[in-house]
């Protein structure tokens, strides 16, 4: 059911809701399926989900897309990172050469996977000195993140990749559910300790300097990055069209978490796909009120934590669609 | 490579070792792979895990096989269950009509499923009031386990099926690792809190009486079952060739556990797939000395969430032998 809702910084925009009636349907079908009720655990409440989402007591994923949103951050001037921002262009081109983990596990988990990166020979500016995007810029970016989107997918995959941006995350979770540097920012792609001290520095900076940021927009010119405005932009479309969204790690939920400060209730349709080794994400999880499927103890980006949660979805929905009932099995209740 | 091990009940059988070359090898292999290092958390572990015990620095798993074993016991008729006998036989033809989980996630995974029920019609004695098997039914229902192997396969995945063996599974885990029924039994398919009671009751009953069973032979006969005793074959034949196992939940556990009273390095070769919801199961996980690949809050058994964790295997490997290496990405080391 799609309907327009008002967002708490006052504008429409259209959102399908979850239907609690096929949701409902797909519970009283768990309970009629071989096996002691409940047995499945996070299988059952995953069916469940993907009926509300999909408004149907018999969810499917005949397609699923998983997208990577690749940008570069003035940040990295800092000296945030240990990899100079080039490496986000070549991981670029390495997913394009099918060369990357998320190329190997969207092919085991039969994920269409689209790369799109969003200028990234014009990284955004440093947010410890100034807003790093433009009104137009973050616009821009939400608007091509919402464009990736394939409208026909039954579920979205959501990554990223750019140098710098486990810092970006770290102030964004900050200004989202407040706290400081201290307790958001962790090691990223491999930070040593004088790194990780500069990520909290340039976080407490920035938080200091863009204090007056309050809606998603405002927060993403004050801090970027592109690909974290695409992420919300597709996270909004997919909202659009009732498609659940997993997410992936650290970065992605605190990108997702941006939206939090228009509509609380704007990331009902996404799941958590990985609890990251990234220590801030457990924290951000719990302030976010979700759960995540799966942790593996993985801190890559790229969606790979995401896709490799899509195969336990899959597996749900195949159970939930393709078991036998205790009728059909011939077997009386307990 | 394939000696012949003494155990410590005296007897000699050939076992295939780690090879830890080969996982050095496989380590090395992800060092060069185009992430920071480390940032695949498990799936590294998994791969170096795989590669050792193919002997190759590129693991695969072109043939996966899952077998549940199916058995009855004789302690349902001390109210251990709130199902009745009769649905192990039952389930036993849902798995044959592909109606059960199992058939489900194998069918996702890529496993081929083997069911292999043991004299359903036949069940084990009263532990709390007898040997539940003969010397001689714990030595068939070995073999019948080592003979359903396919010893082409790469990976094995176990899980069991049998009205009433979480009961066994608590006493044969009280038997390895110490402690009475109230440390070891659980709700299981669905017990009230006065099949709870029994299942405490029967369970220190047998401890007592079967006191003297040190091997895993004595343990087999004084506890059962015979889907307990298949595993065990299964596994000590998976052993002999080095095929990885994929153990599920609490009670397939506990009967692999029972291997340990002979050899404490006979489940090396053996990783727990899921930590299932039944309390029981953490605590014998960590007795065992392992770590889950996952925790879904599952608790069906038949092998269902060890499946599942096939797949995160399957995803190890597939950017263990897929992903580019910095080199072939034209990315300087970090």
């Amino acid at each position: 059911m799609r309907t327009a809702a008002k967002t708490e910084a006052g504008t429409e925009r259209l959102v399908t809701s979850f239907d609690p009636s096929a949701a409902d349907a797909a519970r009283a079908r768990q309970a009629q399926l071989t096996k002691p009720p409940g047995s499945l655990g996070r299988l059952e409440e995953l069916a469940e989900f993907m009926a509300g989402w999909q408004g149907t007591a018999s969810p499917v994923i005949d397609r699923a897309q998983a997208i990577v949103f690749a940008g570069n951050h003035g940040i990295v001037a800092q000296g945030v990172n240990p990899f100079p921002a080039e490496v986000t262009a070549l991981m670029v081109q390495n997913f394009r050469n099918k060369g990357a983990a998320i190329n190997q596990i969207c092919a085991l988990a039969d994920a269409d996977l689209s790369v799109v990166e969003i200028a990234l020979d014009r990284p955004t500016a440093d947010f410890s000195q100034s807003a790093a995007m433009s009104a137009e810029e973050v616009t821009e970016a939400m608007r091509i993140g919402a464009e990736a989107m394939n409208d026909a997918a039954h579920v979205l995959v959501l990554g990223e990749m750019g140098i710098g941006n486990s810092t970006v995350a770290a102030v964004q979770a900050a200004a989202v559910f407040g706290g400081s540097g201290q307790d958001w920012v962790g090691p990223g792609t491999g930070a040593d300790p004088a790194i990780i001290a500069r990520k909290v520095a340039v976080v407490d900076a920035g938080l200091a300097r863009h204090n007056g940021a309050r809606t998603t927009h405002e927060t993403l010119q004050a801090y970027g990055g592109r690909e974290q405005a695409a992420i919300c932009g597709a996270i909004l479309r997919a909202r659009e069209l009732g498609i659940p969204v997993l997410l992936d790690g650290f970065i992605c939920s605190a990108a997702a978490s941006v939206l939090l400060r228009d509509d609380p209730q704007a990331l009902d349709h996404c799941l958590i796909g990985h609890e990251s080794a990234e220590p801030g994400h457990r924290r951000l999880i719990a302030a976010m009120g979700k759960r995540p499927v799966l942790a593996l103890d993985m801190r890559l980006g790229e969606g790979s934590g995401a896709a490799i949660a899509l195969m336990v979805l899959r597996a749900a929905l195949a159970c939930h669609n393709g078991m036998a009932t205790f009728a059909e099995a011939g077997i009386g209740p307990a």
